[in-house]
């Protein structure tokens, strides 16, 4: 079971990495066998290269993040709310996601699922 | 699909009966065959009758909800952060909730699993 630490320190680096595009850094938290579903309801990735080339896709975009909480933990799950600030040059435009992740003994994600409003 | 009026309602309708400790109140807002999984990662209660028992247990503390949000809609999928403040008659005990919902073409929950912190 990983530690709510273990938890949370992902969670920062997950949220921090996808706002600075580092695909390399996204890529790292999750487990290699890892399921993403993002958003919830549509057909999920499977595995890093899978979910790495969804941040490929996503990344084209120009957005930052912000960890605004709560932060829930429940065993070796967790619930997060973030908001990601997309750069549009006139109007600004959020867009809100809460991510539940669960997380193997190394604090790695293995099961992302995003709602995204 | 549900609109998000309907999911909206229903969510709303949920965590006011579940403050009252309306039992009928609460069962009412599930599909027939709804699977409640409470907290996340123990095995769900499944079908009306199930989550029933399951608050009459709930129902035996002293609590009160607070809707505090955010409340997010993808699709027919939506996750609501609420409070639980139990009545301890002495310091504030607070419980933090993530439930994560999908609903049915009336806006009947079908599935919850809640993140509890």
């Amino acid at each position: 079971m990983p530690t709510r630490e273990q938890i949370q320190s992902t969670i920062e680096a997950y949220v921090d990495a996808v706002g600075r595009h580092d695909l390399d850094a996204t890529v790292a938290v999750f487990a290699p066998d890892a399921v993403q579903e993002d958003p919830i309801g549509t057909p999920p990735n499977v595995g890093r290269d899978a979910i790495r080339e969804f941040f490929v896709k996503s990344y084209a975009a120009a957005f930052t993040t912000t960890l605004t909480g709560p932060l829930l933990i429940t065993g070796d799950h967790a619930a997060v709310h973030f908001t990601i600030d997309v750069e549009t040059g006139g109007d600004p435009f959020i867009v809100r996601v809460i991510d539940v992740m669960r997380f193997d003994d190394d604090g790695l994600i293995t099961e992302v699922r995003a709602i995204v409003d």
